[in-house]
Formats: C-alpha cells, structure tokens, sequence
C-alpha cells in the first residue's frame, strides 16, 4: 500500500460578514466591487497550494474538489470542470467533485489518499464554498439539505443551529456541560482567530464574558421556544467563503515534484463513516464519529492518547464537547471539563483547532475538512504565526462531519521532520 | 494492481413523460399518489444490486452515489447519508456522493475502480436522479449549472440544447452529417427503447420518418434563431427519473459474496478527462473524449477497432455522431455513415446504446453512467431480452459525458463467460 504524504498547501483568506474584506451594505466597496465568486476561490487556492510545494500543474495526476452547494448559492456545478479552469496544465486531468455536506472537504481527502494508493503520484484536493450571495434565511434554507429535508426542514427555520440545540439541551441536562462551557469553547475559538490572519473572524473579539450572555450582541436565535435557550449566535459557525487546498504524493510524486519527506507530513489513517439520513442519533453521543475514529486508530495502531493537536468540527460550540468523547480525548458526558480546564487551549496539553475551528477561523462548509489537514500540516511544519504551538505537535487528528453526525471523516496525521 | 469485476446490477424503471408509469396531471392517478423520489430510486436501485448478485449489504466495503441535482430538484443533498439509509447494514459505511454533471455516474464508476485498486473489496456504486419534480423551463435552468452558468446561461432559455444546436448546425454546414442521419439517430434510439421494458420511451414510437419532420408532434423549440433548425425534441435526451446500481468486486470480493468469475465482466480501462468549463470546444469534435478515450485505450492494451459493442453519450443526437468519431469508430466528419449504414443498429456489426441510449432508454442525469456499465454487463450476460444481441459481445465500451464534453469518463469491459 503506497504512503500518502501532506506536501502543502494554501488557504485563501475566510471572509464573511465582521470581516472587513468583505463586502456588504455598509462596506465603502459596496456596488463598486463583488465579492469573489467559487470559480475565484478555486482558481486561487489550487494556484497557491501548488505554488506553496512548487510545482506545476502539469505534475498533477488527478484532483478533487470538495463542495456542498455551489448549485444553490452560486448557480453553478460541475466543479472538476471548474477546477480544470484554475490552470491550463489542469485541463485534460481526471477530477471529481465529492460533496458529502459538511464533511465534503474530508470525502475529497479520502478520496485522494485512494487514488495514491490505487497509483497516482501527485494528488490536488481542493474545498471550497461561497455561501455569502443568499441572506440567512435562504442560506439556512440550502444547509437544510445535509438533513433529511422532507422530514426535518421544519423544525425550524434554522434547521442545523436546531438539531444542534437539541443535542445542548440534552447535554446540559444530563451530562457535566453547562452552557458556560459552551462559551468557553467560543472564546477559544475567537481567541484563537485572533491570532490567525486568514481566519474569517480575525479582527471581531468574543470574551467569555460576551460569549456567556445571551444578549442584544449575542442573541439566541431559534424559533422553537424550548431549544432557544441553548444556542447562542457566539455558539455557532461562521458562514463563511473560502478555499484550502493541499497536495497529497506518493513517494513517487514526491520525487516527481522535488519535495523532500522531512518537508511533509504523512496521512497515517483515512476512514469515513456514513450513518442513515432517516435515523435520529442519540443526542448525547457522536456515534458515527465514534465509528470512523475507532477505525481510523485502528488502521494507524494509535489511541487517542497519541494525539497531540487536533481539528475538530466545531460547527457549534456543543459538538466541540461531543468531539472530545467521541474521539476519546475525554470519558462520556465530560468533555466540557477539558474546556473548563483550558486543555484544549493553545498553551493545554491537546490544543484543538489551533486556528480558530468553524467558529473562528470559519466554515465554508466543503473547504473545512482539507481546511483541518492543512493546519495540522502547518502547525507541524512551524507556518501558523502567532498560534504556533510552542511545541510541534509529532501526532494530529482532524475530525469533519456532515450534517449531524451522518457523515465523518477522520484523518490521522504524523509528521516527518 | 488488483483487477476489477462487474459481479451484476439493477435498473429501476426509467420514467417521465410519455411513460405509463409516470404521474402527471392527466394520469389517472395525479392527485391521488406521487412519482417516486430520489430516496426511493436509491434504496431499490441499491438493494435490487445487492440481490442481483444475492450479497448483503454487511458485505459491501465502500459505495458511491453519482448524481448531479438532488439538491435542486428534490431539495435534498448529502445522498451518502441518503443511500446509507438503504438498508441497516449499509450504516456506518464510508460512502462518497461524486458529481460531475452528466458524467456523475461515470465518476462515481471511476472512484469506485480506484477504491478497489486501493484495497477495497466488494464496492456499491448507485447512479440516480429525479428531475421531474420541476416543469422544462426550471429544469433546464438548474441543468445548466452544468455549464459556465455565468457565461452561458443566456445563450438560450434551454441553455444545453442550445450548446448542441450549435454543434448540429456546424455538423451539417461541415461534415457528411445531415438533420436526416440525426433522425437516423434518434429512430434507432426510439426502436431499440421499443424493445427495453425499462425505458423511459418503451411503449412511445418514433419512425425515422417522424424523428426527419420538425412538426407540431416534434418540434423544433430554441428561441434562438440561427440555432433553431438544427434541433427537434426527437434529437433530445429524456428528462427522465431513474436509477442503476452496481456491485463492483475484487477477486477477493468475489469470494466474499461467492460469486463466480464467469458471471461477471471485468473493468480493463477506467478514464477520466475533465476540460475547462470556461473553455469553448471545437463544435465539430469531442476533444475532451478523445483525450479520455485514447487513455482508456492504452490502458486496456484494445483500439477502437476491438469494440463490439458500445454505451455512448447521445445527450442530443447530433453527439452520438460525435462520439462515433471521437471513439475512433469513424473517422473525424464521417461518423453519420455509420448510422445511415446501420452499422450501430442491434443487428450491426458495432450496435451502440443497445437499450435506447439517453434518447429512448432515459436520461435521469446521475444514472447514466452506471447504467452504460450495467448495458455493457446485461448484454455479455444475455440479459437484455427482445435487445440482446445475437452474438455475445465480448469487448464493450462506455463514454459518459458531463456538460458540453467538459467531463468524460471512458470504461472498457472485457467479457469473462
């Protein structure tokens, strides 16, 4: 079986509304210029990820793109063909559009550890979404269909930030979580992005104290009065565009593009699991997480214990928490108290998503699962700036999860210097 | 390098107007039940598979959904999830949704090749779509997101039968081909559709006569003027609904389910080539396929001349003339001898689309690249019934093609009876 190694790769910068890049009613920008379209985002950060190993594209054997709605936002599919775009050299090349909601940037990742081990040499992956064309309604309305639409459109006119109340409700009832947890996975997260220049929330702060409080600022915001208590605007995700890449080689591609292994870092495990869209997980518990976890220590003989960075997919703060225990970092129903106990925290014993996570450095949503492999590779590697780790990390995980809980991919990551 | 069988495979139906089956407002049932949607055709389609080969989905390793629109059409994405709800046992599977437009089933055919060779050993490939949930207008608005929608949306309120006007108008100003040989093309289509229980057009009957004659029954319908000869609804493809599943195999996978190797075909080339979607092709030639076709070609150690019998792309008649070139069956501007020639027809010496093609057998966008390799498969077993040909092919050939020859993936299946 050929070993698959992280050459590089490149983010675009995350943008969306409180950043100032972006452009809105009351940007000065705002009727004399656009936003950047996904043909943009994808052109620009498979330039740059293939810039960042140097090599041309004419050295790419194949490419993925992981999106989740470029049909709905953006009018516009077919995105291999959109790719092939980016590079005169990447016309002609084999590339597929993988979406798997959420985790379509993880699906493109494992998808490309396949093609190395079914025989390509240098692999492109790319994510990217654009989700900022639609307001929050329409938007909220597009993400609905990672649910099961017809039957969950309606619980809600938020239907994700919904589904995720739920599993807050029953954590702070029946487990060690308390909504201060959650504000606490918050601030970590704004805390993080304020040290990350590409991160769609680098400038816009979120204490504790203002994560904690639901207020005018910080309003709850869901329809159904018995889960609005349990989500706050500070609890979610950005709606965010944005773009990372990376490229993944054999050992052969890796000296088809003059790239040394001490340069990489190597992708150990690669495992997705796909739970029913038709059953209603138990909302204490990320079962599915669970499963593709245990394979994927399996698969590179570790446990948890080995991990010493981690990306998780923070897509609200409580699934933070759920992170924690499905990935066995923390027993059932404890998660929230690594949180309370700052381990998890850039200068704790496991940092977990060092740049900020789908809260703070953003969540376009098909870019996030390349996104979490990228900055394991980058802190690895000594690239993040201000949120360095003080210690490379030798073992990373990255965990990315579609709709709640139905599809995750979970990447072990081990580095080469 | 593991090798790679078809062990078997199901069609559900394919529906849509003109067919008995399909529920419209003169139905006798409309009002009283509802056409199928997308998680209906990918249950059955998946579990007929698994039956056809009489494995249990605890066997499957890895599956792959190719669709191109579900979110659009049926407001439902992330159809990994959507098929691990097929059967319990497919929960917890890694499962991929691939799209490349048209081609999304020729992808998803591809992807699964790579999971075999990459160690997987019993793989569950679904095509499917459902478009009939919108009237034509709104259909061919989300269907051209298979285009640079930007760019080319306005061309024509049918944006894609217009890209192939324009190819059928420089056909027939350039080439041997004549509005007759498309006729040609589409009679043949209809006439085997005639003898294919399963086709969308199994009971509609166009003569060559009707499909020669733009008229009130088969009219000519783009708004643009220059293009607007050049295309009846007889040169069209179906908007149809429908699905077809695969099981895919390695030998060692063909142990698992205690399948024979005689009962199977195998997969000796898998190709993709993805062109730029902002660039505008040759109107007289499939570059795109050529590039595929010649790969799949090498890789098989065969030339068009081992082929005997072929799946090609006849979005629109005039394509299928394209094809016959592009696949070296003819040489370049000639192809339209073939079909005044009859050299495709069942009784020919290359019949291509035995079943009826995209024209008479359906078109449900995602399927159709599963179903040319489940054709090719069905008409080496001798399952094709009133359309099995009367000498057992042994080599066949499938071209699926995304967008305006922008994604093309090229399979060739060796017989192992």
């Amino acid at each position: 079986m050929a070993r698959v190694f992280i050459a590089g790769g490149a983010h675009s910068k995350y943008i969306g509304k409180f950043h100032s890049d972006f452009i809105w009613k009351k940007h000065p920008d705002f009727g004399k210029k656009e936003n950047p379209d996904l043909e943009w985002y994808l052109r620009e950060s498979a330039v740059d990820a293939l810039a960042s190993v140097a090599a041309t594209a004419a050295a790419v054997d194949k490419a993925f793109v992981g999106n989740f709605a470029g049909e709905l936002f953006g009018k516009q599919g077919h995105l291999g063909a959109m790719l092939a775009a980016a590079d005169p050299d990447l016309a002609g090349k084999p590339i597929w559009r993988v979406e798997g909601a959420c985790a379509s940037g993880g699906l493109a990742i494992a998808a490309a550890v396949d093609a190395i081990r079914a025989g390509s040499d240098v692999v492109l992956v790319v994510g990217a979404e654009v989700q900022n064309t639609e307001n929050a309604k329409v938007g909220a309305d597009y993400l609905a269909r990672a649910a099961h639409y017809k039957r969950q459109r309606d619980i809600d006119p938020f239907t994700f930030p919904a589904l995720f109340g739920i599993r807050a409700k029953a954590m702070v009832e029946q487990t060690e979580a308390t909504m201060d947890d959650f504000a606490r996975a918050s601030a970590k997260a704004y805390s993080n992005a304020n040290k990350n220049p590409l991160a769609h929330m680098t400038s816009y702060q979120m204490s504790f104290e203002m994560a904690a409080l639901a207020s005018d600022k910080n309003p709850v915001f869901l329809s159904n009065e018995a889960i609005k208590p349990y989500l706050r605007v500070s609890d979610c995700s950005q709606v965010s565009d944005g773009a990372s890449a990376v490229v993944l080689c054999s050992e052969k591609g890796l000296e088809r593009i003059g790239r040394e292994l001490t340069q990489c870092s190597e992708i150990i495990a690669s495992q997705v699991a796909t739970a029913s869209l038709t059953a209603d997980p138990d909302p204490l518990c990320l079962e599915n997480t669970i499963t593709a976890a245990q394979r994927a220590y399996k698969e590179a003989g570790l446990s948890a214990y080995d991990v010493q960075v981690a990306e998780v997919h923070d897509c609200f703060t409580p699934n933070e928490v759920l992170m924690y225990e499905a990935l066995g970092f923390a027993p059932a129903g404890q998660g929230a108290l690594m949180l309370r106990e700052g381990q998890t925290s850039l200068d704790g014993p496991l940092p977990v998503n060092t740049g900020g996570g789908l809260v703070g450095f953003g969540h376009p949503v098909g870019a996030t699962g390349v996104k979490q492999v990228l900055e394991i590779y980058r802190q690895m590697k000594g690239q993040c700036g201000e949120y360095q780790l003080a210690k490379t990390p030798g073992i990373g995980l990255c965990a990315n999860m579609g709709g709640d809980d139905r599809t995750t991919a979970i990447h072990l990551v081990r580095d080469l210097t």
